[in-house]
């Protein structure tokens, strides 16, 4: 028998979670932002459990939130990611190392340099989450009134990439041959300067590093809107996406794999990794009880204003402890899709307009509820009916929520013979069967 | 008895060693510029030894060199500095970390939230080597044809490190409260937004990290031209500078301290620490030997290149091999301390043109070259002498010169009693005796 189609598997973090109640859930560190131990302490169970990738969410901003709001929020703060990866680089030997980038407020030689020295401080194992920063508070911290507008970062961003991915073929991979007797250090001919002058963009290189191990770091994207998934289908190697639910998720895979193929190339090498929020319990009704009591810890009035927004209309004005009055809920204002989600979740869940708006407020994507059993017949049919390589795993508390996907799911993955017992590489386009890039300028 | 002046010591370190020539000294690491284990090996050592920091040299570009001579470099590539000193700082414990970024070719948001970063990833080991970059060659990979002028980017620095240290000052130092009952994160009162609007910036803030936990990590400074020592005096903790001797160590030592007096700080609140490079032998004899060996490794056609610019005259036309013909070089194209200092070296050790070029061409500036005893006497006059306030050694290969520092030299200093025996505190500013800033915006 042909082994089945393998799941991929990272981890997306926050140090206390993305999840805006879970600093007050009981058993949570709250102060996991700068304590390097927790931080330890996670990624090595997830490198025990044999994850693709450890990946670093990140802001360029302090959040753009009421202050009332803001003072609540333990996302605010943290480790910058780089300094941080490289630091939880020393304390793992398999488990890849996703950063977030910006290519609208960096410069494409500071982001080559830095990726392809993490590259080298962990033997293979970094990745570059290629972002074009949709915050505009960003913009305020980096000199600019106004956030570029959006295809043009889009446009920056493809520029960008290109001279990335030059300044590391700066050296071809034998370029070092350290020959003390002759005294020379590099072969010459195998330097090559990019000497890029673009739309946006002049750098003349050479990177002054050697190129990474993995050739390229392994490019990630999370774009949905349309020139998102083109620069994805384009250039990258793992997507980060945000279906709601498994039909949008077809749809989404179906598109950007096609999109990959007609730009040339093939679409193995382009792994779609759905975002999921996945709560394991004893039961499917324990695994919701847990989700219940993070949601009731998210903040009212923001949770409120949230839900507001789905529905188009002020959901301030209902009772809290009331199911949601459907009647009252003009037509015409809100999004259609994100009007019908509430009101499917409302009737799926039976939940009161304080649960729901706490749901909007904590976490309101694709979320997998329920027993390893359960969860895993869910992932397999995302991964058998091509709407998933695999997920990109969001917690919703910690360190609880991560040990019971380390210690219950994961193993039942393996059991069903898609998830790996062990690393078959090192490096983390070995874990996720991509290809080492050819360098351009030598072959 | 009063305790006396203590010495602190810093090392200023690339990963082969800043000297041109000592990839190819015997026993030395040619690899090291990519392999962390040698770095983990030298940083425990300087640790055990006491040393106050380890500072990582930088550059933003290949260096501008004929090809010819850029084969022949180590100096080319390496670790990018905040990745390498991130790692570091998880295999160590109290010895600080510094690192050089640029004021002219980065932002002060990324800036500020790298050093907060690796602050508290150290728990208060960071350490900004302000620089301004004078290697044109930058310009190129950062979309500027024409190097911006120096006064500028002085002008540009001083704003720089204002914005840094106002981001830095974000947060008061206990606006954390993290109470899991009332849901308060932290005190809305506690936030400052800094909003700054200057000639060269403007940076909304504030930062997205905490206080760090030494308020801010430890500011350096390298600059000796006048902009350079004011920016130093009005802002630097420890100046890294390169007086060629004693008495042209007193005048910047005296010019400086008086400037940062000037300026309303307390002198003993910037450690003057000259860069120093040691070679440590059985003898004078045999120390001046081994400097003597690895010279003869530098390659030859850049070393003239060196001497002829020293001297303002083709040195390539004079016999190699022979003393140098002080008649035949003509007095007025060279600057006359530049020429005044070669010809004392000839005179002194009794070099030939082949001996003095690879001496150029290898490491130039002050250096202590002789037994433990010898090299201590020396650091000993410039203590006392009001020279310096310790050094910032450069080592001449590695890892047997720096071995030879920590083995002998470094106990020959605490049986003076002038370097410690054991840190004193955590942080880099209680190693160096400086004090922690209080918060601008909160007292």
């Amino acid at each position: 028998m042909a082994t089945p189609k393998q799941l991929h598997l990272t981890a997306f973090m926050r140090p206390v979670s993305l999840h805006t109640g879970a600093w007050r859930y009981p058993g949570s560190y709250p102060d996991a932002n700068f304590n390097l131990a927790h931080l330890k302490h996670f990624i090595q169970r997830l490198e025990a459990a044999k994850f693709d990738a450890f990946f670093m969410a990140d802001h360029l901003a302090v959040l753009n939130m009421p202050l009332e709001a803001l003072q609540r929020s333990h996302t605010v703060t943290s480790f910058e990611p780089f300094t941080l990866l490289s630091a939880l680089s020393v304390v793992t030997t398999k488990i890849g190392l996703a950063a977030t980038a910006s290519t609208t407020y960096d410069e494409p030689y500071h982001i080559a340099r830095r990726f392809a020295s993490l590259d080298h401080l962990s033997n293979g194992r970094a990745a570059w989450n290629v972002v074009t920063t949709g915050n505009p508070e960003s913009a305020r911290n980096f000199g600019l009134d106004e956030h570029l507008e959006h295809s043009e970062r889009y446009k920056r961003a493809r520029e960008f990439h290109s001279v990335v991915t030059g300044l590391w073929d700066s050296f071809a991979d034998d370029a070092f041959v350290r020959d003390p007797e002759s005294g020379v250090y590099f072969d010459p001919q195998k330097l090559h300067v990019l000497d890029h002058h673009g739309a946006a963009l002049h750098v003349r290189g050479p990177l002054n590093i050697a190129r990474p191990v993995q050739g390229w770091p392994v490019i990630i994207q999370a774009g949905q809107s349309e020139p998102g998934r083109q620069l994805a289908a384009e250039t990258a190697e793992a997507v980060f996406c945000s279906p709601r639910d498994l039909d949008a998720g077809k749809a989404l895979y179906a598109d950007i794999k096609a999109r990959a193929t007609a730009a040339g190339r093939h679409p193995d090498h382009l792994k779609i990794l759905p975002a999921a929020f996945v709560v394991v319990g004893d039961s499917v009704e324990d695994a919701r009880a847990k989700r219940r009591q993070l949601d009731s810890l998210v903040y009212y009035d923001s949770a409120i204003a949230s839900l507001s927004i789905a529905l188009g209309t002020d959901a301030a004005a209902f009772d809290p402890d009331a199911p949601l009055p459907v009647a009252e809920i003009p037509e015409t204002n809100a999004s259609k899709t994100g009007r019908e989600g509430v009101l499917r979740l409302a009737r799926e869940e039976n939940l009161t307009v304080r649960q729901l708006a706490q749901r909007y407020g904590g976490y309101s994507g694709l979320a997998f509820v329920g027993t390893p059993e359960s969860i895993a017949d869910e992932m397999e049919v995302w991964l058998r009916e091509d709407a998933a390589d695999g997920f990109t795993v969001v917690f919703p508390f910690l360190p609880q929520g991560l040990d019971a996907v380390v210690d219950h799911l994961v193993p039942e993955l393996q059991r069903r013979g898609i998830f790996r017992e062990d690393y078959e590489g090192t490096t983390l386009r070995e874990h996720l069967g991509l290809p080492r890039p050819a360098n351009r300028f030598f072959s």
